[in-house]
């Protein structure tokens, strides 16, 4: 029962796809149908308790429109369907996406019924790569908004994820890091994303560590050792005396190693932070650093800083990385234009935007953003546009706008500029405003006026 | 800004690791401490609503310990940090894993504390795997257990998985559809999964085959001819008119090629699951089946069942591929046993059982589940262990019952044999006994004594 190709890649990326896509790719391919397509990615609404969302994961959704192909091995898999005409797949060795990508930056906030990406290209190449845009531009959007609302609680204090473990799978694993650091998350503990993004990697140490020694001193004098700076775990069996035998490891040590920092990962973190604090004041360590850590999310953050813990930094895991309170968001890729007329759906609660679109953001003298209008893309209204074309003819542009770290600071920024309330973790009384632009209402009105029948 | 390389694959996946684990080996390797260890992995406590566990991902575990390695890319990015020593990394270079694993077969229903799997080799090997196993584990776990209750909901009637586009990344896409399958799930739309599990794909149409043509019928006409039996999608406009216009297109192809299914995807589901079936049946096609979707979980899927709704299947995604009302869980990877002592921790919430253990379910005459006692692993008790050894020295075993379609049809059996209200998807009054042996609990007690200095 070995599996060692059970690793997406590349090589086979092209069938993490929908099989309902490539039955409708041979369906068009069959009828001639090769006119221009734009598919329009948005979220309906946004899930309870998010006043915005931060866009992520268009790096990642353009490579896989650059890697998506079909091999000899996944041509030899569809050919043992049902489905699938030799010629058809004959068609499908050559497939390329070769069509035109406009969206709006990462680290950009967003909102419900905007266009985050806009794909341009004859509608067999527009279709297939549905589900990996998605996947893709979902979970990073997803995790990204998580994080800023973490860093948001966190006013200022270092936010480290430690979320690898009960992320969902390896991808997700990488991808969130990213998101994350795009978010302002200060560092993660997946050494893998470090190689791969060049985010910062941090970590303390195990509790198996202090356990594998038979006196927890042991433990905690052998890690600062090895690791001037470091931090130390104190709660596996009494976090107080934890903290006392720290204080003992760091005068023994002093002054050639200093204990960066303790971690406290369990109990009422905010009474164990005072009283670790008191002992370490007293006994004359105020630079040790005191890191939190046990089931975090934005809220128990929030209620800490709050509380005035004196909690220096937080290792947020399992909730950040798989965004507990909302899991996933209900983000669509849909056709909204086909050989030059828009086009729209009438499944009650599903309604689209035809046609291609442009999202204005205006902003007041200050640069604060006041509200949004969702335009057609050839409309020319007041505020700044966000989507920008960001592929043409399958190739990658690269405007001087995109990079891991200017996602970063233009989240930083954009976040910054958006109304106090909007920015804020519990739910706005009143949303962000978005409009339709008139031009828009009107256009969408004659398309769903003719789609009846 | 090109990223060819975020792909995790057998040659990074060393580095999907906490930087911790890292750190500490190195502390492990500084102090020559190459002693036996045992880690358990267990989840410490049931998610609300889940009355058990279908243990899953245990394939993967295995196979990332037969990968993990450190390859010269990823020593040259360890040798960039500040912490880790060229002789270390050398040693690192030569590291694989070479010890045993116990665990439970795949498709086992588990429950709290009890070890879904054990490792056991020198100490520097047994931690590394941590984050990997964990998150394999994890996820399979997590998604075959909400498969298994969405089963359950659908009393007999297949289940299709539609989940890939908004699971979180590419690897739980795959991953979720083969947990998916051993849960019971029929089929899966991701290709992929149909190509590296032999899992059977399964699919319909999408909104935008429809919207592409001007007029609803001519797609269906389309899709008909090309694909007898297929699933046609008919509340892109008006859903009743559109199952009035499949059943046109039955009527004009009959009988050549007939319709398979409509597939409802919005509104009343019930309601219109009625209506289109008398719409179908008044026609005389009582053999075209309804399909439904959008936004399903295993409680509306139970709710449109025991309302007697007329449909034949259920396309499940987000909802399921995320475990949306339970994303993660509280699973552990434990250090409980080293040099031969066994270890414990003693954090508020977080106790662990030391050292090597065995799980024996004690079943009634029929073979109906009754009650689990975790034990020491050299206990002789009346009842079924359920750890086997499935790795010797670093090489998996196959004892003749792994596999996927094994795994499918323990999870099948064993999840028949648990007690009704177990197997219900409401929280039990009564959860499944689990108790821990008089021997396990004087071993427990004897290290907890020992471990408090």
């Amino acid at each position: 029962m070995s599996n060692e190709s059970n690793w997406v890649t590349p090589d086979n990326v092209g069938l993490l796809t929908d099989l309902y896509e490539l039955t409708m790719l041979q369906a068009f391919w069959e009828a001639g149908m090769h006119g221009e397509a734009v598919f329009t990615t948005f979220v309906r609404r946004l899930p309870r308790d998010r006043n915005y969302l931060l866009a992520a994961g268009l790096d990642d959704a353009l490579a896989a429109l650059e890697a998506l192909r079909f091999t000899t091995d996944s041509l030899d898999y569809l050919a043992t369907l049902p489905q699938f005409r030799p010629a058809f797949l004959e068609w499908l060795a050559e497939w390329r996406f070769e069509g035109d990508v406009y969206a709006v930056p990462e680290g950009t906030p967003v909102f419900a019924n905007e266009p985050i990406l806009e794909v341009v290209a004859p509608i067999a190449q527009a279709q297939l790569p549905e589900t990996v845009i998605m996947n893709q531009l979902h979970y990073q959007t997803l995790v990204a908004t998580k994080g800023a609302r973490v860093v948001h609680a966190a006013k200022g204090r270092k936010v480290v994820d430690f979320g690898l473990r009960r992320i969902h799978g390896y991808d997700a694993g990488i991808k969130s890091a990213r998101a994350f650091y795009i978010a302002g998350v200060d560092a993660t503990s997946n050494v893998l994303a470090g190689r791969l993004y060049g985010i910062p990697v941090a970590g303390t140490m195990a509790h198996s560590f202090v356990q594998a020694y038979d006196h927890e001193i042991d433990a905690f004098r052998a890690f600062a050792r090895l690791y001037p700076g470091t931090t130390l775990l104190v709660d596996t069996y009494d976090t107080l005396e934890g903290v006392r035998r720290a204080v003992e490891v760091a005068r023994e040590l002093a002054p050639d190693s200093v204990i960066g920092a303790i971690r406290l990962d369990s109990g009422d973190l905010a009474d164990l932070a005072r009283r670790a604090r008191a002992i370490l004041d007293d006994a004359g360590f105020p630079e040790i650093r005191i890191f939190a850590s046990g089931g975090l999310d934005e809220y128990e953050v929030a209620a800490l800083v709050d509380a005035g813990a004196p909690i220096d930094a937080f290792g947020v895991g399992t909730a950040m990385g798989v965004s507990a309170d909302a899991p996933s968001l209900d983000i669509a890729y849909k056709l909204t234009e086909y050989g030059g007329r828009g086009r729209i759906k009438l499944s009650p609660g599903k309604a689209i935007l035809p046609g291609r679109k442009q999202v204005f953001r205006l902003e007041d003298a200050e640069g604060r953003a006041v509200r949004d209008i969702i335009a057609r893309w050839d409309e020319d209204l007041p505020g700044r546009p966000l989507l920008e074309k960001v592929m043409e003819r399958g190739r990658r542009l690269d405007p001087g706008r995109s990079g891991l770290e200017a996602a970063r600071a233009r989240a930083r920024l954009e976040i910054s500029r958006l109304p106090d309330h909007i920015q804020s973790i519990g739910a706005a009384s009143e949303p962000y405003p978005v409009e339709v632009s008139a031009e828009l209402r009107a256009m969408s009105q004659a398309v769903a006026r003719t789609a009846r029948d």
